[in-house]
């Protein structure tokens, strides 16, 4: 078993190791400068733990932790586009770089060359692994489109965001460790209790994102300060904050969600304000507290040895708490 | 062996029993209004068609029919954006009647689709299906981004023209045939000579379409007459016809290219007008001639019964004097 520092250190490397250095530059040049831009590679990450944790040789998941990053990184391409966003890890996102055309057909490209990466795994395992992306890819497709949804609802309650967030960004975190347990040949009990973990770990990492949105340091988490408020996202914060507000905070909140105002550094203030005076972000961390003990207990039924399962255990915390 | 018209019935009602009709809306109503345009389904006809040339149940190709077009779709969905297209199968496009957003979305998603619809066909043919799919996407985006450059490119070859409409538009055709060829176990060389006799019809195809754009009538061809003009299109007619022109015509030309006008009309008939000069349409015509025999050499080499080979050859011929 590898620490889990050694298993980001390699995973960092397999990146750097990929050649995309190709023709037509209108294409592969964007594709360059969104991978160049890093990011965490959780979802690399989770394959190679995943694989690690039942015991596979780390080389045979290396394509499939290619391919989910490719995955993650053709999505991203897209939302930004729908979500007019203008900054991704601190740098300009590809469509605000490159123009709107080729963040799409950049993205497009992404996606086929992620199911080019799971062909060469080996061949008894593609058709399962072609079904674990492909069916998770839909299901983020659907989140996508219910996020979109959100924007001009007025009526979205708690359960529908939790079912949203985990199509749009939990699915994918347990897809990338079904597909490191796939290539160990895990057992389907615990390729299962895996995926659960890898569900409402990704529910967690997602609420956690929503309170940095509000609370954190701009060049920490690399998007800007409170832009979720900017385009009328109905997070749980927000969420949450409507259900325990009295009627005229309340109103205010909801008005601020459906005013066109272009004072975006009043609305920010006075929606953080709101929040602050319900104790919004209290809530939302004791949620996430839940949704990660229940990620645990997931864990803890699979079956392989205990020490096994630190290097996830320990991420779990990692990702729960973090500040970007 | 089935007739070419009972195999487009066929097809055409494998789309009529397909059901997309789910959840969210925003994600799968333009995916529904996108398949209720129609079109000629060439290349799930081409999927059918090959897998009948080698006797396969015709049953075993119906998902893999219905993946390529989905495939084709998920193109055409992005390309028009990029294009600014406003019209397609005489309908206003996706983007057009839905927006951007929900285009890019749904393209995503239906070409998702496609690889759901692969992954039905019997499991020892997914691999092979999946990389044919793959690799033909991945060149699908080369093409689209090298027509992007051409048109702000002043030195394009016809040779480079041909290249990029190969990967555009050709390989899929190619790979239509060839994945019916799978399905059916056909010999490998014998899926070798039907992808070349599937790439030369392509590119056929493609120069009929390039001339169907300025000759042709709205009602029949279903998008704007002229668009590659207004668009700047440097096609095979612009490149001959710069070839053939004396200097101040081929001046003219190219300057109408690079003229940033409002005034469509006049460019399209002064454009076609020179077109018309230099005989350019005879040209291609020709060219098309050539390809053709090309394809239907290929088509000569392949091992099984002559009688069986009459369904391509009949669409050949339709399809390279097609109106529409």
């Amino acid at each position: 078993m590898n620490s889990l520092e050694d298993i980001l250190v390699y995973v960092k490397k397999i990146f750097e190791d990929q050649n995309f250095d190709k023709q037509p530059l209108t294409l592969y040049e964007p594709f360059r400068y969104t991978l160049a831009l890093g990011g965490k590679r959780l979802r690399p990450l989770l394959v190679m733990l995943a694989a690690d944790m039942f015991s596979a040789d780390l080389k045979k998941a290396e394509n499939a932790a290619v391919a989910v990053e490719l995955a993650h990184n053709f999505t991203l391409l897209h939302d930004d586009i729908m979500d007019a966003s203008p900054l991704r890890r601190g740098k300009p996102t590809v469509y605000q770089k490159f123009g709107t055309d080729k963040a799409i057909l950049s993205g497009d490209v992404m996606y086929a060359k992620a199911y080019e990466y799971l062909l060469k795994c080996d061949t008894d395992k593609v058709p399962a692994l072609v079904k674990t992306l492909t069916t998770v890819l839909i299901q983020v497709c659907e989140g996508q489109a219910y996020d979109m949804d959100f924007e001009t609802r007025s009526d979205v309650t708690k359960r529908e965001y939790i079912t949203m967030i985990s199509l749009k960004t939990a699915v994918l975190l347990a897809a990338s460790l079904k597909m490191g347990a796939l290539i160990a040949d895990a057992d389907a009990e615990s390729m299962n209790y895996l995926s659960e973990f890898g569900l409402y770990l990704g529910i967690a990492f997602q609420l956690q994102d929503d309170i940095l949105d509000c609370w954190s340091d701009l060049n920490e988490f690399g998007k800007v300060i409170g832009s979720d408020i900017v385009d009328n996202k109905k997070t749980i914060l927000f969420l949450t904050a409507v259900e325990k507000a009295d009627d005229d905070d309340a109103k205010e909140l909801i008005s601020w969600y459906l005013e066109k105002t272009n004072d975006f550094q009043k609305k920010k203030q006075r929606v953080i304000e709101l929040f602050e005076k319900y104790g919004v972000r209290d809530d939302v961390e004791q949620m996430i507290g839940q949704y990660t003990i229940k990620a645990i207990d997931a864990l803890d039924k699979i079956n392989v040895e205990e020490s096994r399962k630190e290097n996830l255990r320990t991420l779990a915390k990692q990702l729960t708490s973090r500040k970007k």
